[in-house]
């Protein structure tokens, strides 16, 4: 028995994800699932919120949503809607979220569960107010906690696991603070948490650290986002990344550090270094564009070919690619090149049109790759279907050798905490061998980077970060209890 | 603490209401508050839907909701939005819609409390599934059972005292019927419930009938609607009228007959008689029409006056007017005119245009009134600023006396079950005698129907229904405890 | 070699015009094709043009658009779209459009024709400047002026006639007045034009004042209109009927009254008074809701059958329906009702669902008429097929007798001046005798006005204008020569 | 006189170029005019056009628009519409411009002369049937064309210089093809020019071929592009460009060459080497990626400066950032990173908020420019402001040194061929000396690439195209008669 939301504005129903076209080029690469932004004591904060849910646009493209509470009353007004920030949102709507403290989130889903109902920041009203919450990630055991709650006369608002946290606070004798501790200490996975009341924002990121979440500082307040980047957009000078099993209170006393878990080994994701996050931002103090670029020397370290270009696939395999130029010596070309203006409202191409030649959103630069042997570097394999169809479109455009260099292990597990991945048997690594992927995509040779190499590139000359990433999807060992039978990978 | 709202697609937010233009034209105005529609085993029921909500749309304009649930797999289905009918359905929502059960809602609300969020049907997830509610009318005791569920823990998604219905069933331990049973004899207030879960639908009106609601029969299926207008326009023969502290359960086994309340005196609202219900639908047996045209019959019998011209105020009046020609000989005229196309993204114009003679939406037809001697008929007088802007239309149009009759006794009291009235101190009745009255709309005459004139023009010769409405608003008389001191007259 | 112009925005593209259903309908009731409305000289031009267009609408509902010349400058400024008045401008649209003067149009077409190139008014640029155009009506003769223009090198923008206008002006070696004056007097046909320039405005009615056109005094300045209440609406007060062959010119120094055709006998379009004007309006004097009511009591004189109910179809027939009742002493009653709501975007219920009995956006009122013999009131009758849909509606609501009384002659001949009519072998009065169309509407009894009844009724007591309309549609007496093969009848 | 049309489509009208925000930050960039697409004699010629345009988004991203000729009936069919191509075609309005012929355009224009009357492809009506026309580039002798078309009785529709084909060839006694062919010869420019008729289509290159236009073969018909990535998208064999001074006419019996000018010097538009044109695209055979690599690789050998990192302004100068880092083998990073989300709706943040911190679309990466000495490439400098911002966002950043280095000569004179290019005293390079405009941007040192380092970076090592380009923006020196009081630059 499920439930089929269907709240959009009957203006952008015409999607054309429905049509099933292009499906296998959205479905074979990886998503996050989301992106959060807060702002707590700041001038204007939802219009910093704008800005920053803006730059974390890349960690969800279906929806966008701002909370913000009324300085003077400490009333909450919102929006959310489906599609990207500039979107959603316009001066009008701005002007509508007065207020010095917001919480915001854009959201990822795919096509089928797309409900404006799931958009966050999820809005809840309980005895004593307000309560917003905001959420990257996912609740491992929130479908147990769900059943526990439903049985006691619960009623649930959306298919969102996030909306477990709202009533396990609302159902404590405690006051907000020690029921939201309880209810993290409850709750086990993966996920950074901006919960907010009409008085307090509560900041928390779970016991291993797996999604990212770092704090700034501005005009003598606070700053909360998924990415870095995010803080520098809008001004705010980096302060810390929140560590695993904090929790952090803000409220007019101003910040009060607090956990709800005693610190343990710090299992950071290991897709957030290799292909979510953006280039500009840093995790645990690593940028990212300067690790995937050691990500590729590694690469051409462990996996040299000889070859007369190199080229990445864009966006993500960029950085990659020019360390792997840099430090083979083989000149690094623009070989793949993207129409930036593609997006939701774009018309893929029919499989009829498809198979006459007219390109999806990525093309061979035929100048380039002609008659040229080509390193394609990209950052993992999936299904294998995007892989393959990049290497033809090298081939029709002339290359005469196509050299696949990956910048992680592969991928061969499930991930159980926010990121969307398919069925095991889905996943190609998990069903082939090496060799086998290599004549599935139609490579000339193919190379994963090694799980050591990985490790060393992303930490550089420095051990203590090394051993801080959750590498389930590579070697399966997952930081937390999950439950293999569990569709769900993401909460929000 | 009270939370706003704002979910509504971004393209229409730049609504009119919001400039303080025009307000008092819409204000001054009774509204009821909301229409439902249901339809149990019968094909293409979200179509059925459409037409019968498109129906009662006079019922509740700001929003429209329709939930089905798939007769295959009994999933929920559905789709909300802010607007009239026709705009936020189109061919493709309801296909989007399959199944042969709906419940469906067209809500008025004024302008800031205009929320996405309250646009029913409401919907929920709890322990046995799903839960779909739609209702007409107002709980009197919701704010307290809110606040005990609330102290147990509850989250409330929405401001909408429906809600509580939802929480009382989630929390009973017994099945669903018998859950739906108790919490129906918990509530008190004036109200029409259709509630539906992924294998039935319940049906029930309040201890005393207050708000109207009709089932008819369609090959084979039932179908409910707040009027018989609805049942009508999808082709439903008319069965009967659920009577008060009714409960019908439909489900795989056809319908049964239940109450949750012992049938008491019927105490159905006066204003569905005078002004609420379209004069093409029958409430208890009555046509509105012709009860609306013997009002004016018994209005011309009270207080004839002589006169050159009869002429109602469209369209709520145009019955009545013809009536009060038909008994006194005196010609019935289209004296005013109202421009159809005026609906809610037009341009109200500004005071100083109003003043520099540019009309709203009424015109007084020159030709017809100047010299005259007018009789204006009118169903209510609320604030009194309409009946005066429409007394000097006429003046200025070329009256030489403008006579008000009026289809109902003076507007004294509010109602607290689903009518959204001013505040006390805003009803013009309440406030001044008559004679202060007509001097405060400039008119050389004014008559209220008589308390017994109306109850006999309602009942024509039949005795039964007469004692059968709620008269409250003319003698305080409420058929439930009431609480003075709420702001609340309406639960949807 | 025809052109299909599809400018309209993407968002409302998927009108439901398109899916045939409906179709006879819509296409079974005349149409007129344009309303026209112009100021001069009055600060705020723009946002009375708005009102003005706004109360014309009921003229055209497929696109409208205004063009204002600014004061300081003496540039255009203009908006044009699909849809109603309300749809296409908002605030800030109104704002963009400063100025004293405009000329606005509102305009009715077929749903194929309907292009958002052809909407007025028509904007060009020529050798002094700009030059703007509204019309309503249709020139007879502007194919073959247009087919002479394009053999000496014009270029058309769009399909409308009017567009000769312009370039014979264009071509002329005259200043823009008698270049205009010479261009009128070139064409032949029924028509209403106000011609803009940076500096002049230009008011003209054909030789025969076809089409309704009056002027009114504003604030010390000029408006005009195609109907009296849209003077009304404005606050301006109505000076007069524009005259036949009358040709106004405006401009800083006044208003200037000139001709280009000499007074020959006035033949105004018999269906303005019989069913396009608004009842509020007057043409040449008469009160259209009087004239109409009096076709009712003329009806009744020449036709009385004792029945038991009068009721008249909404909206155009009311009037008449009022006349007939008041003339027999049968009561009127709302036998039929109309869904105020249906629109544009409304979805028409299939041929299946209204077999089924959905009902279109016409309902019978049961109660009203079930066992009553009944007299149906009706403008005209185009094909007979909303006849018939409507006789049957009442019938089956269970009126025993449905006696059709119609307020105009047979409708037997193509109108040429601005109606959108069907081929002559489509309209059933020139097809089949008065029994037969009695038996193909399913009738108990048919009867049409005399065309000496409709002639008294318009002109009451005053002679003078009952010579003065255009009866052709009626008896084939065409005021200007016509061509029978030429499809069009619009120019606009 | 001027015309301000506003056309646009109520929804988006709110956009934000009008707010003055951002303003220099969109002015202070180069701006192609047009993109032209066309296809001849393929099935599905309007979707191919879809993805054609798409592929040239980058040359105009204001409108776009597409006309198709019936293949059966030979009549016309278009769509034009404000904004990107994916946002004004979708698939039912694909769907209704079938055919196997059709021509394209996207345009590009400032805010405020932003138009949909303007947006091309334009249509005509004349004597010989329908006619559509979509250029890209300039006609300097337009304005006196028109003054004389004018003086003829000729009406404008638009204010685009374009028109002044469409009457030429209108007014002229010879067929279609002589009377194009004459107007190509009588007009001046820089152009590409797409005509076409209900029969023919006639593909032009101005007499110099300033403009690019390449011809591609596919399924036996034919396509033409600005651009060959448009070829390369729908799976064209690239042909060869269009020559300078040819006109190609396509119809019922196949391709015929002819010219209306004997070939000259080429002399095509530098700056589409240089930034305009997609680094995936080749002109007369050089593919400008590689072109611009080395660019970067001769400033590398022109100025090398001692630096840790080597930097791109993305996106046109990734290429050539790349090239001056591998002569250099000073590494190149992703210093600067560019939000891919901003776009039309994006509300830029305001002068105050700008100055708090809150960046534009464009962010310096402080973990890869903090302590480092930078070179920063960038193509161009038109007033200085852009590059003053860039170089103080890497130095806020941390960047100890900022080197500028140019991958053009110093941009001096305005373009008269289709680039909009502020007045020269706007113009930094034709009003300081290379120190001034080191210190206005805040550089510690600036280089632009030379003269002759620049030909030989185009050219390769291929003489033969050197001398081939237009360089009137770096030395004056114009290869048409220019009228350089003109403020017009682009006829589209």
């Amino acid at each position: 028995m499920s439930d089929e939301v269907n709240q959009q504005p009957k203006l952008w129903t015409g999607n054309h994800y429905n049509e099933g076209i292009g499906r296998d080029d959205i479905f074979d690469k990886l998503r996050e699932e989301c992106g959060v932004f807060g702002v707590f004591g700041v001038r204007d904060a939802a219009t910093l919120g704008y800005y920053g849910l803006h730059t974390l646009q890349h960690r969800g493209e279906e929806s966008s949503g701002i909370c913000a509470v009324d300085s003077v009353e400490g009333t909450f007004n919102y929006h959310r809607g489906m599609g990207l920030v500039k979107e959603v949102f316009d001066q009008k709507t701005l002007e509508s979220l007065p207020g010095d403290r917001v919480i915001g989130h854009v959201r990822y889903s795919t096509a089928g569960e797309s409900k404006l109902a799931n958009a966050q920041p999820l809005i809840f009203k309980y005895r004593d107010g307000d309560l917003a919450i905001a959420t990257n990630g996912n609740i491992v055991n929130a479908p147990s906690i769900r059943r526990e709650l439903e049985s006691q006369g619960s009623i649930f608002q959306t298919t969102s696991d996030t909306e477990v946290i709202a009533h396990l606070i609302a159902r404590s004798s405690k006051d907000f603070v020690n029921a939201a501790k309880d209810a993290l200490q409850r709750i086990i996975g993966g996920f950074a948490f901006l919960i907010m009341t009409n008085e307090k924002l509560i900041v928390a990121s779970d016991a291993h650290g797996l999604r990212p979440l770092v704090m700034g500082r501005l005009d003598g307040g606070y700053v909360f986002a998924s990415e870095t980047c995010a803080l520098e957009t809008v001004g705010a000078e980096y302060e810390r990344d929140v560590q695993p099993g904090e929790m952090l209170v803000l409220d007019r006393d101003g910040l009060k550090l607090d956990r709800f878990e005693k610190l343990e080994r710090r299992a950071t994701c290991a897709m957030e270094y290799i292909y979510f996050a953006r280039p500009d931002s840093d995790i645990n103090g690593i940028n990212l564009h300067s690790a995937r670029k050691r990500m590729g020397q590694t690469l051409a370290l462990e996996a040299f070919v000889d070859a007369d270009v190199v080229t990445g696939v864009p966006d993500s395999s960029i950085s990659a690619a020019i360390g792997y130029a840099e430090q083979t010596g083989i000149p690094y070309e623009l070989g793949l090149i993207k129409n930036k203006y593609t997006g939701r409202t774009f018309i893929q191409p029919s499989q009829e049109l498809r198979e006459k030649g007219v390109k999806m959103k990525l093309s061979a630069v035929r100048k380039v790759v002609e008659g040229k042997r080509v390193v394609m570097i990209d950052d993992s394999i999936v299904r294998g279907t995007t892989s393959l169809r990049i290497v033809n479109l090298l081939r029709e455009a002339g290359a005469t050798e196509v050299h696949v260099r990956i910048t992680s292990p592969p991928f061969m597990n499930p991930c159980y905490y926010g990121i969307d991945t398919p069925d095991r048997k889905e996943l190609i690594a998990s069903q082939k061998t090496v060799e086998e992927i290599r004549q599935a995509i139609n490579a000339d040779s193919i190379y994963f980077l090694s799980h050591d190499g990985f490790i060393d590139s992303v930490g550089g000359n420095d051990g203590e970060y090394n051993r801080g990433m959750c590498l389930a999807c590579f070697d399966n060992d997952y930081p937390t209890p999950v439950d293999p039978t569990s569709e769900k990978s993401c909460s929000c």
